[in-house]
């Protein structure tokens, strides 16, 4: 095992009913900006409780953040904040709107031009604005970390980042303000929780057989809820789990003493940012195609997953590799996500300028850093 | 699932050199007040690295806290650091060292009598004293919760207490300073741990999948590597794994959303308080006595326990939760721990003023509150 760090000290507050608690976590003198994204929860009620529930505040309002949230729309964000003196940000929505509240927090005291926080390596990161949430999407892990993604229109960039600082000092997770979101967020959110997991856990044996079983033991209960949960939407259990999974899936605890991939993410991004497909979607083509270009590296993890998450025991490595994979990439058609490129009316030669830009950057991705342009190309070819 | 609060925000630095790291997480003017227990720091070179890495400091030391700490040693601590108006607290230790440097956290400060802190329901824990921990036992999970038991000689009361100001700041795990220990304080830390485990585990279904995954997971690697952990004291990876798995084992994850049992805990205290038995030991005697005796209320868990953890999965119900005891009570028996109270040289007759005293407290312990004094008589009785 690798020596870590880990530190979270977001304060979880889990189960129906627990916006009730708004009250208590926000400082009473506090000018709250509430940021929220394209409206949904003035339809499903979200919207009305929250302003209730936070009557005795001085309370300010920045709706209109889009999924993969823009740097332009949150500058705007930023400008209001400081206009107003905005002393506490609370996010309502899924990761979209939780990763663009971070760096509306992470901006607004920034002392050079905060489009460095996203483009900077080592952009110093200091004096933000506290955050809080009310979750109303289990899918990116957003409500229990400190980092964030952040997409720049004008040039087809989608880039993270992240500081300690970022934690939300609190998530409300109430798993029935999911009861009215579309199938296809359910379905996209159990993908997203799923590669958050394979992540950290699809790389190679680093002696952590705990971190190793915790992120088995997510994905079996994905694959276990995942499709009843899209066709159960009022079952007040299997949401939860699903919440529950995501928080977990991405809160630091998997990647304890383990080294990390992230290249499903990488060239996801690239897909959303030059073909704005949903960020669970592109996952969910990217992954199978990866794994079986990288199966030589992931040999002896790709085996244990088989076996403990799919029970694929029999037959060749090689053979229980390739079914391991295929059991994969069906778990995500079950759950009516379409897998190839050319299904979402992308064709070969529009890839061409994603591998170019990743050659520009000269980026090495995965666990080895040895996933080059020219594999990168080679898994995109197989996404067709 | 249950609705749940979640926050844990105890910063681990986990692996060998971590110590180094010491200076970095208490602030510069703190009069520190470093606790330990019976010396053995001293031998492996724990205490003189601590004490270099606070060279700077004002360092004040306090040791001879005892396994099972005593009320009264502690109030010893209570006062020097108050005379000597102490801002921080190291305990450098396993759980006993913690717990007590937790008790005494609480205690400066107390307002009233601090053995109200012990006894008294619903005391008021406030203006706490911050504590760090250097760990040097994987056992009981104290480096990352809130709570500690304590012992009273005088009344032979072992009882617990807890607030969320007595998270450690930070705690510090390195493997490395457990190589020295004996083999039995490894063993019992095993058992302790994945008796922790089964307190939240081993009681019945409510719909937490992950968190039984989670135990399981838990139970899974200490099955795995705490015999081979004995023997291998050397082994940095066998430590390490062992390590993390105690702190994750009462970290508060595996109690989210569920009922919890704490029983065999509960007796076993008593076993502590009234035979001076090692901690791990009594809950390796009193473990499998109690599920035979709650294997109604337990049935499902116990059935899904022994198929998960120890591939029990066929015979008939009974036999198979039968068989499952059995592979329990022989898992510890293979750490070198005998699970009989005669083994340990108590008679039939030297329980019953255990058993009058619960009565007198009108105890009904368990996930069900369904265990009666008289329960206790009859899984007593089973301990020999």
């Amino acid at each position: 095992m690798k020596n870590f760090d880990f530190y979270n000290p977001v304060k979880i507050l889990f189960g129906e009913g627990k916006m009730d608690q708004l009250p208590m976590e926000i400082p009473a003198n506090a000018v709250i900006l509430m940021t929220y994204g394209g409206g949904s929860i003035k339809k499903n009620g979200v919207y009305d409780k929250v302003k209730q529930s936070l009557a005795g505040y001085k309370l300010l309002e920045f709706g209109g953040i889009e999924a993969n949230p823009k740097y332009e729309t949150l500058m705007r964000a930023v400008e209001l904040a400081r206009t107003e003196k905005v002393t506490f940000l609370l996010a309502v929505g899924g990761g979209s709107v939780l990763d663009g509240t971070k760096f509306i927090s992470a901006a607004i005291n920034y002392a050079g031009d905060p489009w460095e926080i996203l483009a900077k390596r080592g952009a110093v990161i200091e004096n933000v604005v506290p955050i809080g949430s009310v979750l109303t999407l289990a899918a990116t892990g957003s409500e229990m970390n400190s980092g964030g993604v952040i997409s720049k229109l004008e040039t087809k960039e989608k880039l993270a980042f992240g500081s300690p600082l970022l934690f939300p000092k609190f998530s409300i997770l109430d798993p029935t303000v999911t009861y009215s979101l579309p199938v296809t967020q359910i379905a996209n959110g159990v993908v997203d929780a799923f590669i958050h997991v394979t992540e950290q856990y699809l790389t190679f044996p680093e002696a952590a057989p705990l971190q190793d079983r915790f992120a088995e033991g997510i994905l079996q209960t994905l694959v276990e809820i995942g499709p009843q949960a899209l066709i159960n939407p009022l079952s007040y259990d299997l949401r939860a789990n699903l919440m529950w999974s995501a928080t977990m899936a991405l809160n630091g605890l998997l990647s304890c003493g383990v080294t990390t991939d992230w290249a499903t993410h990488m060239i996801g991004h690239e897909l959303t940012a030059f073909f704005g497909l949903d960020h669970g979607v592109t996952l969910a083509i990217v992954l199978p195609a990866l794994l079986r270009e990288a199966a030589e590296e992931k040999r002896e993890k790709l085996l244990q997953y088989g076996a403990r998450v799919w029970g694929i025991t029999v037959g060749t490595e090689d053979r229980r590799i390739e079914e391991t994979i295929q059991k994969t990439e069906s778990f995500f058609r079950s759950l009516g996500i379409k897998t190839k490129l050319s299904e979402h009316g992308v064709t070969k030669d529009q890839i061409v300028p994603i591998v170019e830009r990743l050659a520009d950057r000269k980026w090495k991705l995965g666990e080895r850093r040895s996933i080059t342009p020219e594999r990168v190309e080679r898994i995109l070819l197989a996404c067709f």
